[in-house]
C-alpha cells in the first residue's frame, strides 16, 4: 500500500503522487527472508521479490548491480559504489526502471516530467521501448550534452526561463492542464523502490556500512538508500543503520543552513525545496547523521582525486568525498570506519574544451 | 604459462607480446571447479581465480558484471549482454584491468599503445591511479569526444597522419626507440584474460547461448569469448561451444572477402589486417562458425533499433545486430535459438549536433 509520510493515511498501490493532505507517499508492504528471496540474477532483477511491481512489462535496459571499489583514505574506509555505471549514465535508472515498469501495469503511456538532466534522460531512455511520450521540462541552462543525448532519445522538450523550482511548478502546471501523469522523481514513491536496490547490493558486498554520504537535492537516492536499509533492519537481516551523512552544495542548501555563495559545479542538486525534506530530517534524526554543505572549489577538488583514482564522474558525484574530507580533518569520523560513497553520473557525456 | 599460437613455445608469464617467431601468446594454466572457485563478489573479481594476476595490485575502478536484456527477435532470442556499462564506457576495460594489474606486478610504469579511441580510453584510465604514464597514438580522425575526455585524464598524445595501420606502426617504433614497453591489446595476451570474463558472465546468466555474434576488428572480444567458454568447457562444466560469428564492417573485413565500400559508422573494428587473424579462423572451424560483413546503412539502422530499445550505445557496436538480421533473413539461424549479442560501446560520449 501507499503510506502518506505526513498524516499515515492509506492508499492503494496506483500510481499517484500525493495524497489529499498533500504529503508526500512510500510504498509499504512486509518482506521477509532477504537472502531466501534474491532471485538468481546478476543484475537488478535479483532483488524483484522486494519490487512491488508485478513484472509484465521489464524495461530491456535492465541496472546493473555497480560494483564497490574500497580505498584506504587516511583513516577511513572509502567504499565507492560505481552507481554511475548504469543504461543512461546515472543511478536515476534504478528508479525510472521501476517506475516505467509500474506505468506501464497501470496502462499510462503519456508523461511529464522536469529535471536538472540525469532524471530526464533515464526516463527518456526508458519511455523510447516502453511505448511512453515522454514531455521533459528543463531550464535554459541545462548541458548542452545531455540536450543533445535527450533529442537522439526522442523527448518532447520544453524550455522554462526561470530556476529549478520554476522548471518544476510549470511541469506540474502542464500536467493539470492537460490531463498528462506527472512523474516527477522528487515525489513518486515507486522512484525510491528502485533506488532503495542500491542499499541492497551494498549490504552483499560490503555489509552494513558505518556511514553513508549521500548527495542530497531532491533526496531520491539518500531516502531510497534509507528505505533500502531500513527494509532490511525489518526483515531482521540487519540490526543497525548506518549514519547517513546528507551532502548538500553551498547557496541551496535544503538540510544545512542556507550559505550565500552558490556552487555552480553541483548541479545535480541544485534543488533548495526539496519536498521530502521532513522525511530526510527523520532520517538524520534516526541515524545519529547529519547535513554537511560543500563549496563548488571542495567540489571541483573532490572531482580531481576522483578522476586521477579512475572515477570519471561528473561534479555532483564528487561532493560526498568532499563531505568525507571536511568530516575526517574535523575528527567526526573514527578511524577505521567503513564509509560508502555512491558516485552517481557518469563523466562520460562531459566533453568539455571541444 | 605463455603458449605461443603459432609455433606452440612455452614461456614464463612476463609481460611480453610475441613469441621469438613473430606469432601470438595465450595464457594458458588449468582449471577446474568454476562454481567452486567464484569468489563472493558481485562485480569482476568474482572470477579473480581464473585471472593470471596475484592480487597485490587490483585497479580500483573494477569493471562490473553486465546486465544481459533478452528481446524476442522474430523467431530468436536476442541476449543483448550491456558490455558498454564500464567505467570507461567500453568492454575494454575488461582487459585492461588485468593488463594494469599485471603491469604493476611487473614494476612498468610507463607505456605505449595505439587506439581508434575506447582502448586508449580505457588505458589512459586505469593508467592514472597506478601511476603509469601512457603514451598513446591516434590518427587524426580519432572522435572530438574521445580527445577530450583522453586529455581530461591524463594522457600524453601522438598523432599520426595515416590510417589505423600506420598508428600502430608508428606506436611499434616509439616502443622500440625509447624502450618503452609497448602494449598494444591486439597482441596482449592479459588483454583476453580480462575479456574472456564476459563468457563466464554470460554462462552464469543464460548458460551456453546457440550463437554468439561479436564485432572483430583486432578480435580481443571475440578471442576472449571464445576463451572464457573454451576454458568453461576445459573445465568440464560445458560440453559445447556456441557458434561464433565474426561481424565486420564493411571495406575493413580481414576474415571476410574484402568489400570495395567503406563503412564509417563502425570505426571501432576498422582494422584491416589484424595479427590474431588465423586464431579467429580456427575459432569459425572449431565452432562450425563464420563471418558476416555489413555495411554503414545496415550499421545505422541497427543503431537506431538499439536506441528505441533503450541501449544508448555507439555504432560500433550495432553491427551484431545489423549481422543478426541479416543471417535471420538468410534463414541460417533455427528458430527458437539464443543469440548472444555483447553490445561494446557506450552512446554517452556521443554528443552529435552541439
Ligand atoms: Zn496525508
Ligand atoms: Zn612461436
Amino acid at each position: 500500500m501507499l503510506v502518506c509520510s505526513r498524516c499515515g493515511r492509506e492508499y492503494p498501490e496506483t500510481f499517484r503522487l500525493t495524497c489529499d493532505c498533500g504529503g508526500t507517499f512510500l510504498v509499504e508492504r512486509e518482506y521477509y527472508d532477504f537472502f531466501g528471496n534474491l532471485l538468481p540474477y546478476l543484475d537488478m532483477r535479483r532483488y524483484l521479490n522486494f519490487i512491488p511491481i508485478g513484472g509484465n512489462y521489464l524495461p530491456p535496459a535492465i541496472p546493473a548491480i555497480t560494483p564497490v571499489g574500497a580505498l584506504q583514505m587516511g583513516p577511513v574506509i572509502a567504499l565507492f559504489k560505481l552507481e554511475y555505471l548504469q543504461p543512461s549514465g546515472s543511478f536515476k535508472d534504478r528508479g525510472t526502471y521501476v517506475t516505467v515498469a509500474k506505468l506501464m501495469e497501470e496502462g499510462i503511456h503519456e508523461v511529464v516530467l522536469d529535471s536538472s538532466g540525469n532524471a530526464a534522460l533515464s526516463m527518456a531512455l526508458y519511455s523510447l521501448p516502453a511505448g511512453i511520450t515522454a514531455h521533459i521540462f528543463v531550464s535554459y541552462d541545462v548541458m548542452l550534452e545531455k540536450l543533445s543525448l535527450l533529442q537522439r532519445l526522442g523527448a518532447v522538450l520544453n524550455f522554462v526561463d526561470g530556476d529549478r523550482m520554476a522548471v518544476h511548478e510549470r511541469a506540474m502546471e502542464f500536467a493539470e492542464n492537460n490531463g498528462v501523469t506527472y512523474v516527477s522523481h522528487w515525489l513518486n514513491p515507486y522512484f525510491l523502490e528502485g533506488t532503495k536496490t542500491t542499499a541492497f547490493e551494498a549490504y552483499e558486498q560490503v555489509g552494513v556500512p558505518d556511514y553513508l554520504f549521500a548527495p542530497v537535492g531532491s533526496g531520491t537516492l539518500f531516502l531510497g538508500l534509507w528505505k533500502g536499509f531500513k527494509e532490511l533492519q525489518e526483515m531482521g537481516e540487519i540490526d543497525r543503520l548506518p549514519t547517513f551523512v546528507a551532502v548538500q552544495a553551498s547557496g541551496y542548501e535544503s538540510l544545512c543552513e542556507r550559505s550565500p555563495i552558490k556552487n555552480h559545479l553541483a548541479d545535480g542538486i541544485a534543488i533548495p525545496e526539496p519536498p521530502r525534506l521532513g522525511e530526510m530530517e527523520r532520517v538524520l534524526d534516526e541515524t545519529g547523521g547529519r547535513c554537511v554543505s560543500v563549496s563548488e572549489a571542495e567540489t571541483g577538488e573532490a572531482l580531481s582525486w576522483l578522476t586521477r583514482a579512475g572515477f570519471l564522474v561528473e561534479p555532483t558525484s564528487a561532493v560526498v568525498l568532499a563531505a568525507l574530507w571536511k568530516l575526517v580533518d574535523m575528527g567526526e569520523i573514527p578511524d577505521g570506519s567503513k564509509v560508502l560513497l555512491p558516485l552517481t553520473g557518469s563523466g562520460l557525456k562531459i566533453t568539455e574544451g571541444i
